[in-house]
């Protein structure tokens, strides 16, 4: 087989550079370890960046986003019980779209369908091959069977765990990474959120946030130690712990219900340099991971991909590789930034075992800093709601 | 002897107040330790506030200040020799002066002597009473005679070391710290400054600080590991170092000569709470401690002790006792907001013997991040020209 770009990873970064690419005429073809019924029922992020929302209209897959998720014009922090509304429109003009990471991907997968480009589910044992030539090729298996693709280049979309940046030489990497002592439990329910916005909430038994993903269907996070067992969080014992680490009202109007899903997810800060190795191009988790505090990760891997799509672009159509030359330098100055910001949420909003009380009350003097100025208000709403491309 | 207010220390805090007072009419007595010369010969920071100024003003002590003192309107920030101004006045219409402690220290002492005001300088074994009652007294020796004060308050403006903070119980005193690894070695040379403004310089090889305390006087720090040897820093190895840790341009214009003062000054920070203690009353570096970057720690003793002034006077003019019961709450939001400040300037432009090649990264993207936003620059300009009072 032959095509012009393979790419590992039928995510949402995988998908959408899929695509940018066919739109332009660029033929790719998509491998992924895991079938399509799988990559759709992982539960992620739900925060959309004006510029992700941006992306994907551009790439023709905004219609049930626009209609079906809801634009938040802020979020709360509530520290210690004390609660303080950042209004991005006030302050800047710009807001956030909350619509699911799976409806995301769902809306990318049939748009591929519809353009009918080749995506190969449940690929086995994918490999990279001569990436640092002119002619790479990925091989896989199928069905017991061993196949190849020849392609001008590869887009590894494929994960913290994926093939791609784990089949660079070690040589060639330099890797960049923080573990947090603490992980995210996670409860997804099928009752409407406590509130019209994201709280996130800071308090001396830990992190928590009040999330959603539709008008009906709420997600609830509580910081719990690292290495902690699901087994001992009962549902009960769950929505106790949350109401404890939110304000009086928060709390008293939470609607409780049988959770559909619950998992820990562990925090960790990540970045491998340089996302280009010859012909092979490293995009989303496969080559940055950032903790989950201020709702980065999706909207980085989209945003990788958005960038890498017009370099591949501008290679086809104008015989210019300057946009693949620049990739790495490009993406990782916002990643940067990214991973700043997302260490900085991190940092204020958890309780940290080694924090001493000094730590604790600079915590604190933050959230004071944060409701009395307009302008770290400012920076926070920038953030929050992407730093421009 | 009676007085109304008696304070100990005989620094720019403690002369301030003094001022103050006696502005309105409230009977002060100072005791100091040390000489008056002796206090004038410490070598301290050299940045103040807009509104240390004001008051300064308002104490009648400016005169000298503005015809001396250098306004700048901002700071350069080098960081790995990549140089980038950030111009205060343009970001929010503010600045800062140039001003040595040392003469500010003078200006105050010759209002002192002019209004008549007793300071007792080279007092020994100062030592305070029954201030949880409501006639405390201060005692102290002076030429080998003990002598008792009588008054209605007592100030604790005698610094970190001073007996002020330490005369109080154990039990009723919170404090909070963190001691950084690392302390400044600074150099006060009779040149002129190598730049118009403060130089912040970040590097790998440390911190440096290019300052000033006038057109001919400039002062100079390089970082150094906590208990460095004073004796194994010769002025040509200092220059050397200062020269590799800025930019090329910087380093070119130094004109380095024989220092005339050289000390390691530790870096910490520290805060007592709360401030108020029956009718002693702490402020300054009595109460806490900012690590020098920023230049927070004699704006935060002026700001306390124009607030304990205001509160003393409204208690004898208004009868009032509402300032004196608020000082403690009032005066601490902004000096942890201050203490968050110097600690974030500190993390920042530090190298850190701990920190993980993703925490260098970090520091740097901080930097780009405040590069490239008006918003993040807005927010540092307010920290470093003074929050709101």
């Amino acid at each position: 087989m032959r095509t012009q770009v393979a790419i590992v990873g039928a995510g949402p970064a995988g998908l959408l550079l899929g695509q940018l690419l066919e739109q332009h005429g660029i033929d790719t073809v998509i491998l992924e370890r895991r079938s399509q019924d799988y990559v759709l029922s992982r539960i992620r992020a739900g925060v959309l960046e004006q510029g992700s929302v941006d992306l994907l209209d551009k790439a023709g897959v905004g219609t049930r986003m626009h209609g079906e998720g809801l634009v938040h014009d802020g979020v709360e922090f509530c520290f210690d019980g004390d609660k303080y509304r950042f209004n991005f429109r006030e302050l800047i003009g710009r807001t956030v779209m909350v619509y699911g990471q799976t409806e995301v991907t769902r809306d990318l997968m049939h748009a591929r369908e519809a353009s009918g480009a080749k995506t190969i589910y449940e690929a086995e044992d994918v490999s990279l091959h001569a990436f640092d030539g002119d002619h790479p090729k990925v091989r896989y298996v199928k069905d017991g069977v061993e196949h190849d693709i020849s392609c001008d280049f590869i887009a590894g979309c494929d994960g913290y765990h994926g093939i791609s940046r784990a089949s660079v030489p070690e040589e060639a990497l330099r890797t960049f990474e923080r573990v947090y002592p603490f992980g995210w439990l996670g409860v997804l329910v099928d009752r409407p959120p406590v509130a019209d916005e994201l709280i996130y909430a800071h308090h001396a038994r830990g992190f928590a946030l009040c999330s959603m993903r539709s008008p009906t269907r709420s997600r609830y996070y509580v910081q719990v130690p690292a290495n902690e067992a699901i087994d001992s969080w009962s549902d009960d014992r769950f929505w106790d712990e949350l109401r404890r680490r939110v304000d009086p009202e928060t709390a008293d109007n939470l609607v409780t219900g049988p959770s559909i899903e619950k998992s820990i997810a562990p925090l960790r800060s990540f970045v491998a340099e340089p996302l280009r190795f010859g012909r092979l191009f490293l995009a989303g988790d496969a080559a940055h991971i950032v903790p989950p505090t201020g709702a980065k990760g999706l909207n980085l891997a989209l945003n990788d991909v958005g960038c890498l799509a017009e370099s591949f672009t501008e290679f086809y159509r104008d015989k210019s590789s300057a946009g693949i030359d620049h990739y790495s330098e490009r993406v990782l100055k916002r990643v940067w930034k990214a991973e700043r910001f997302s260490w900085w949420m991190t940092s204020i909003l958890h309780t940290f075992p080694d924090t001493d009380t000094f730590g604790r009350r600079i915590q604190r003097a933050e959230f004071d800093y944060l409701v009395g100025s307009k302008a770290a208000q400012c920076a926070l709403a920038e953030n929050y709601t992407g730093l421009p491309v």
